[in-house]
């Protein structure tokens, strides 16, 4: 049996790509150095080298692979689509006081906050220094609204998450603006810059839109049944966070008024107390929202496969039907 | 005696661009709204009713009509210049942790961190929307390099402001960063979506530029000589917050072993006791260093004023020269 058949489908994603992401860290590196301000190429460092799966600039590389992408700017793509996810996290640590990333305490723990704020918007206003260079208008439309939709959701979700009236629409607009918006924007760009047809791109644009969504319902279950070893989470962190996530919106939806009483005192008002959490699992046990949520992430992961129905025949689009099915593996 | 005469060049322009700049603010208030997210429009709305003089929208309306454009994306580009100067100062009141700008309480102070961050990030990506759709690349290109020079700047002052080998290059660069460089952006973008030609292109950034250093130095010698009911701004908040500004780095050039201990300790250490600020102004005017950076301030503006014989002969161009002149006007 071929090494490539058994290994996962990001580590053969990760082989394939060897050459390309060998040229996306370089640009990286070269792009994220100031000759100004040493405290710039510091604090990327500290977050660009606690490393991450780079799964976003993969999609792009592999998007324009399978789209018969010849000239050098899918490297430029991958290097923009990194920054952004980078300059995004370094700003989601500020707004929710993180202590920790990626198992390393966080850039604002590290420095500061003005430091995280700062350098966030130096890596935005490179990401738009790389994709100009593209010379491509199509590719700067796509990402600028992805970048528009990214941070309309953040701030969505900062009103939305302790509000109980938050359903599952509101729920799939954050989702679609933390990950789903960068993952679409990232297979997107990647057939846009090949010169795809327009069929294929919008199966790029679908493929990635329903595996950033299938990614996050994913982890927001895991928060409520992973093992802190697998996810670097602690069980229950969104819960004392009072952030509204599927698992919890699917069971207030059919809470009782006791129930919608906890749900409201627990997480809108936020006064929690001893044993909460296990009152909050047995909930969501009650209603089954657990198993509900772990079928729209595989419901979501098989939309993805199915949109790659309509891409080029090769081998990276098998990896990435592969890596649609790895998603939701954890959660099976 | 026409009303134009005396009035101020700031309100001139204002009256000759008034129709372009309805124009701006309306679709100013439509770019800033959000369907999803309602608190992005309460931010903003804050912020952007405050007023300020909507300065550097007006420097590219003003370029654009010197050079004889005729198009509409004028008024995309000057939203873009505002929208990018309004996400800078929603980032800044957090970094800075400020309580007051343009005299009303800040956005971070009305709502939170965490509003101010992530609404200044929705603006920055709108205002990346906004100079995607004029279509053009150079101009793509401009304002992206600014964007770079902004944040690269703000880091920069961060790091430098309270390290007493700052010397009056490393002050340039922080200025260019947080002041210069948008506005030398908002002048070039307009000559460039008009058409003009390289020279022409030059003379608008060489202007924007310098009035923007010239602005800059303007501000930091009031801090020293100011009355806070002209600037909003208390004599020596630059000295309390610990700001290196031109005044203080060429009186720490002049400084002798007792001054530098003196410095040492206000500044780099922050251990400031009551008549320190005396003390500092004393030192200033020792070295005469307030009357230096007045010179300097009026050779930015000379520089300025020059730097427009090579634009085209129009009533628009002698308001920016005008302009130039009220800048310093202040400080004579």
């Amino acid at each position: 049996m071929d090494a490539s058949d058994i290994a996962k489908p990001h580590d053969r994603l990760a082989a394939w790509l060897a050459e390309d992401m060998d040229a996306v860290n370089s640009l990286i590196q070269t792009r994220m150095a100031s000759r100004h301000a040493p405290r710039i190429p510091e604090v990327t460092r500290h977050l660009v080298d606690a490393g991450g799966k780079r799964l976003r600039p993969m999609l792009t590389l592999a998007a324009a692979h399978m789209c018969g992408y010849t000239g050098p700017y899918h490297i430029h793509l991958a290097a923009t689509v990194e920054f952004i996810h980078t300059a995004t996290l370094l700003h989601d640590d500020v707004v929710d006081e993180s202590a920790q990333r990626r198992g390393r305490p966080t850039a604002n723990l590290l420095w500061d906050n003005k430091s995280s704020v700062l350098v966030g918007d130096y890596l935005f206003s490179r990401s738009f220094q790389l994709m100009t260079e593209t010379g491509n208008m199509d590719v700067l439309r796509i990402l600028s609204d992805a970048s528009a939709t990214i941070a309309e959701g953040e701030v969505l979700q900062m009103t939305a998450a302790q509000d109980l009236a938050t359903d599952e629409d509101v729920y799939l607009q954050v989702v679609r603006g933390k990950t789903a918006a960068l993952f679409s924007a990232a297979t997107e760009v990647g057939g846009v810059i090949a010169g795809a047809d327009k069929a294929v791109v919008r199966a790029l644009f679908d493929y990635g839109d329903a595996l950033g969504i299938a990614f996050q319902i994913v982890d927001d279950l895991l928060d409520y049944q992973g093992q802190s070893a697998a996810t670097g989470k602690n069980v229950g962190d969104d819960f004392r966070e009072r952030k509204l996530t599927l698992p919890v919106i699917k069971a207030v939806a059919k809470a009782d008024a006791e129930e919608r009483a906890f749900w409201s005192r627990t997480i809108e008002k936020g006064h929690q107390e001893e044993g909460d959490l296990d009152h909050a699992l047995s909930l969501l046990h009650k209603h089954d929202t657990l198993e509900a949520t772990r079928l729209d992430a595989i419901a979501w992961a098989d939309k993805a496969k199915q949109a790659l129905a309509a891409a080029p025949a090769h081998a990276l689009r098998d990896m990435l039907i592969d890596l649609a099915d790895y998603v939701v593996e954890r959660i099976n």
